[in-house]
């Protein structure tokens, strides 16, 4: 790459980066307004749950998925509102999942905060992830366009399902045998890419665009595959110490003594790769922000 | 009442009975529809979440929430298939919470059986009270009128939103002080009124009489303060090993020790009554058989 290039690439890169943060702040107050409105009809004198979930909100988090969401859809020309309101669909889900996780996992932290089940209790921190869940469809009320609720519906509905089913598996393998490769492939698909392809969904259903669903799903399932090696090459004496699901775990049951880490790598790069080509199969570069984040893994895995 | 009344009325509930079987045998395969078709696109390889979601269902319970939902869309002539979409919406959601409930209320038996934490373990049992949650949702997508969906959705979210808000003040007020009858009130309105007045609010919403929403919700509120007190008379014992929320302990807390019971059957009447008088409001007999669990619980305090 030239110089000229380069720098190119670097503004455009934050000027998308700055379109993002402002369009991140919207969503975040759409979620907000979101919660506050579902809670309105509320008889509870003492409303802990909203202030659980405004706990948990305030943390943050790197909105990806919201980030994937606006960029897919501003490469696909979905309307503002209705680009903002399936952003914070996709980001009240995954806080949700987040809530649940936490209890499921024990995690005692998140984001450097207390997590809501240590700070609120597990009763409190299990209503909070419902009240995420629900005011996630909640939000498709607004929808402009509302002949398609019905498709963002049951692609929500059917994706949600696979990161639940996958929370299920991943907790049923905890203590049990460890598990093939091609079970760990299908547990970490479910756990993280569905969550991960959901956003490009959205915006590939809003803007007519429902030809190209399954590419975004291969390519979202593949990146989550290399991410969660990625993450799992970080975790792996964390990992090994709570029974844990482990790629190098895995590998090893699986034979491969010598170098797993190697092998581990390659894997993640293969899918990488998978990745990227499925991506540029999507309409309009839909998938930029994807392809970015493919390659800073690629980055990370190779350096 | 001459006795030729009473047997035609008898007759004509027992056909609205039969009427009733038959369809809660259609909502019923429909829940299960429903939650096949969402799993569909998991990968998991062993869905246990599918497994405990229908152990259960199969646990039956009485289906109130379903009947009201289809007496009252049968007296309002809503077509069959959406019916059956709504009651099984409000049966969905309803168990969701059950299971949620029983976990946070640590209750080992449930219809008989032992529930789904005690049976599946914590971890699967939350996953699959979400499961159920994002099912209702996804039940929608179905519904023949489309430019009736968001407003299906709003109601649905906020009464889901009601209910989670309402168990929240429960756990909340279980180890404090005993609150008054004013909090009683409204704690029993969120955790119980809103699932009973969401299945005629849906009818209400599928046949365009979206004005009698809020007599429909104060007349299931009303309802369900008498049946909460009603269902505390024969725990009183009970609750109070647990330290749960019940009217004579709220009674007594605020001053009257002298015959709680009494004036606990009578403040269940009063809302009885109350309840009758709004169900009246309602158009085309829609609220038919919440006027029937009047009369049945009336006969109970009474007798």
């Amino acid at each position: 790459m030239s110089a000229q290039h380069a720098v190119k690439t670097v503004q455009t890169k934050n000027t998308i980066a700055q379109t993002s943060d402002d369009l991140i702040n919207s969503v975040d107050s759409l979620m907000l307004e979101i919660i506050d409105q579902t809670s309105m009809q509320s008889n509870a004198t003492d409303n802990v749950c909203l202030v659980a979930t405004k706990y948990h909100l305030a943390s943050g988090g790197h909105k990806i998925r919201a980030r994937l969401c606006l960029e897919a859809a501003i490469a696909l020309g979905v309307n503002h509102r209705d680009m903002l309101i399936m952003a914070a669909v996709c980001e009240l889900l995954h806080n949700a999942s987040l809530i649940h996780d936490d209890i499921q996992d024990k995690d005692v932290t998140r984001r450097k905060a207390e997590t809501v089940w240590v700070k609120f209790g597990v009763n409190i921190a299990l209503c909070a992830g419902d009240f995420l869940l629900s005011s996630a469809y909640g939000a498709l009320a607004n929808f402009s366009d509302i002949k398609l609720i019905p498709k963002l519906i049951t692609t929500i509905c059917q994706l949600t399902s696979v990161v639940i089913q996958g929370q299920c598996a991943d907790i049923n393998y905890q203590n049990q045998q460890l598990c093939s490769v091609s079970t760990y492939k299908k547990i970490v698909i479910s756990k993280s890419g569905a969550l991960l392809s959901l956003p490009i969904e959205l915006a590939l259903i809003a803007s007519y665009h429902s030809e190209s669903l399954a590419d975004a799903r291969s390519a979202a399932e593949s990146f989550a595959i290399a991410y969660q090696i990625a993450d799992d090459l970080c975790d792996i004496d964390k990992d090994a110490k709570r029974n844990s699901l482990n790629i190098i775990r895995v590998l090893e049951a699986s034979g491969i003594r010598e170098n797993p880490i190697k092998t581990a790598k390659f894997l993640a790069l293969h899918h990488l790769h998978d990745a990227s080509n499925l991506i540029e199969k999507l309409p309009k570069s839909s998938g930029v922000l994807l392809a970015q984040l493919i390659q800073q893994l690629e980055f990370k895995l190779t350096n």
